[in-house]
């Protein structure tokens, strides 16, 4: 069994405060999920992300990208360690993208037939291939929670034909991809792998050390090998598509809903359309999507979008949005009074001069560790000379918010 | 008063087990001090190095660079922000060089006279002119617990006319620097400048945030303005010169130690002599200064080398080696039977495919945050892919190695 998701309340405009129980543990949605593309969330420990947001409860999920796991340092190696959860000490949920969207958008040279899509590697020009049944071996040796079924990203913009074809073939591998997962789902890498501990008897020895401070490879083990993976297994989403028309987006999820799957997510949005046409397309396919099934929207957004389409009844989103902003020095702030633009939330350019002897805090209204401690002169100076600690304070700080926000939006739904 | 220095234990061969008090807190000595060039260790967050190290102390001084700050971004916007500790939220002692050696080395036009050093800033070309009186005016804006005098650091190798020429000037511009140091040291940054909470009085009226979490601004206050630092001031340490010539270095050591400093440098070492040189300089030095003051050699070194000075008596050191190694993925472990270089240090270059599976943390014996977490492989994918949590990571464990260092030394060196 992958997943539990229980709806605890649900509002008019069909937004619910749920929980979603995974075998690395439970969720609490809402819930926006930061991007760890290369099994790393960029420039964050994951001691941070475990205590990030204002409740310190930190990121309860993140992502990990198949397409950039396999390409390096490949899903074997993965496999062997245990499963990207070991690979890079993260004991909560993961999710996997099916690495549809990545061969998409990064890979120069791709080629699709009906059987899959042939690329090219952005690192070193090599030649690979990705079909349904690869892309969830892929995923079953990295491990993650949640595994995304393999689609087609039409590009935009696309005429409703071309559209069409490019969902019909996305739903044809949906049911490849439900069919090899089907068949493969208990070969999860979590089962018995040696621990550090194991590998090297010398270091389950005792040395005086040891005696001092319990061993890494120990609680290590306390938390792997626990009771609580014994039996579980991944679980698998299927992917609406349907670019950007509205009747090929609630056909494309009574196809993917027919094929039964453990979540359903909304994919090929945010992909440079305008925000009403997102959310036209979300409402579509959220009007046919199960309500006794996660929903999830691929790739999304800023602040007030993740807050509206939580709305709107969407319980996962992801987005590389706060990290990569903030490695640009754009971080988000609470409106305040004054503020001109009206929204609640407000984009600062840290780089600019006016923050250069600016000693409050980024967001007065923000508990995260950056705001309790630095100052926007700090953080400004830490960009302008180009110090790795800016990038790593700036992504804490947004992803804080961005945690925060959906934080905010759980109270308000469950009516606290 | 600007700083206390206690011995409790002394060895045969020197080596001394004391505590230096600082205005802003008390050090163990002997210590290795992190560098911080730009206001900050590279790559690492104020919160984890205040923990580094078995004994979760962390560092207890760290090191600023003088020249960087005051290019970038500037001396003065550092002392309205209330000096540097202020300015990057470092509450425990720090130092500043004097910017010569920066100067000396990163600058390409440079005029030498007995006034002081006209160079042009490595970052846009721009005129500059130090002498011993202007840096000890940036070095108290800065606010730094022990600031240093300005030196000549002659070029190597040198003649012996050439070294006593550029020593002579290294102790006329020492003379300098403790006159000014002497009329100006009343002027510390940390004088009541107005916190984050007194600029923004809307911020000290408790919204309900406020009322569940103790805000920044308060909590600073309460440890920026405490009356430890009420009268206290900053204090000035000498520089030791002489190149690579025994004479000349206690002929230094003498003319320094007469002019009477809170503490005496050794400079001008590790900078491509033989290690053997630079052991037979540091000797010849202590020989000469007092031994009821600190004594610290600049730029130093390799985990081996640190604890052979230390038991010498040297009371401090820094080196930008620990992070520098760290982000070029070359780590520090603790030797093991088999090792074959028979030294107590063994140096890994992360990157090595032997590490791509090796599921045992850096240093089993080591019990820092990397090492109780993270893998040889997880560091070596990091490090492959240029993620940036690499240097990170890297950067934690090296500097809790030099200081676990220091650690065993003490203990060594009080007979624990």
């Amino acid at each position: 069994m992958g997943l539990n998701f229980e709806v605890s309340a649900t509002t008019d405009a069909g937004g619910r405060r749920a929980e979603l129980h995974l075998p690395h543990g439970t969720v609490q949605t809402p819930v926006f999920m930061p991007v760890g593309t290369a099994a790393t969330v960029k420039a964050v420990q994951q001691e941070s992300l475990e205590q990030l947001g204002a409740n310190g409860a930190g990121a309860e999920i993140i992502l990990a990208n198949t397409y950039h796991l396999y390409l390096r340092p490949g899903h074997e190696l993965i496999r062997r360690a245990g499963g990207v959860h070991r690979f890079m000490s993260w004991k909560r949920p993961m999710l996997t993208d099916s690495g549809g969207f990545q061969v998409f958008s990064l890979s120069k040279l791709r080629k699709v037939t009906d059987d899959g899509v042939e690329f090219r590697s952005h690192l070193d020009g090599s030649k690979h291939f990705f079909s349904p049944e690869h892309s969830m071996e892929v995923q079953i040796a990295l491990g993650a929670d949640v595994m995304m079924a393999f689609d087609e990203c039409v590009e935009t913009p696309a005429t409703w034909q071309r559209t069409r074809d490019s969902m019909a073939l996305t739903h044809a591998w949906a049911a490849r991809s439900k069919a090899y997962f089907d068949a493969h789902k208990n070969e999860v890498p979590w089962a018995a792998v040696p621990t550090a501990l194991d590998c090297h008897p010398e270091r389950s020895e005792g040395s005086p050390h040891f005696d001092r401070v319990p061993h890494p490879s120990q609680s290590h083990r306390d938390g792997w090998d626990s009771d609580r993976l014994a039996g579980r297994t991944q679980c698998l989403f299927g992917i609406v598509q349907g670019g950007m028309f509205p009747d090929l987006r609630r056909e494309s999820a009574e196809r993917i809903v027919e094929m039964g799957f453990d979540g359903y997510a909304i994919g090929g949005l945010a992909v440079g359309e305008p925000p009403e046409v997102t959310h036209e397309m979300i409402a579509r396919a959220l009007e046919i999507l199960p309500k006794d099934k996660p929903r999830y929207v691929m790739g999304v957004g800023y602040p007030d979008q993740i807050e509206q389409y939580a709305r709107m009844g969407v319980d996962m989103m992801d987005c590389v949005l706060p990290t990569r902003a903030a490695r640009h020095g754009l971080l988000f702030r609470t409106a305040e009074p004054g503020d001109s633009d009206g929204g609640s939330t407000v984009r600062m350019n840290i780089k600019r001069v006016d923050f250069a002897e600016d000693q409050r805090p980024i967001d007065p209204a923000c508990a995260c560790p950056v705001c309790q401690r630095y100052t926007r002169a700090y953080l400004r100076h830490l960009f302008v000379s180009k110090e790795p600690l800016g990038a790593t304070l700036n992504s804490i700080h947004n992803l804080a918010f961005y945690l925060d926000t959906m934080q905010r939006v759980r109270n308000s739904l469950a009516g606290v």
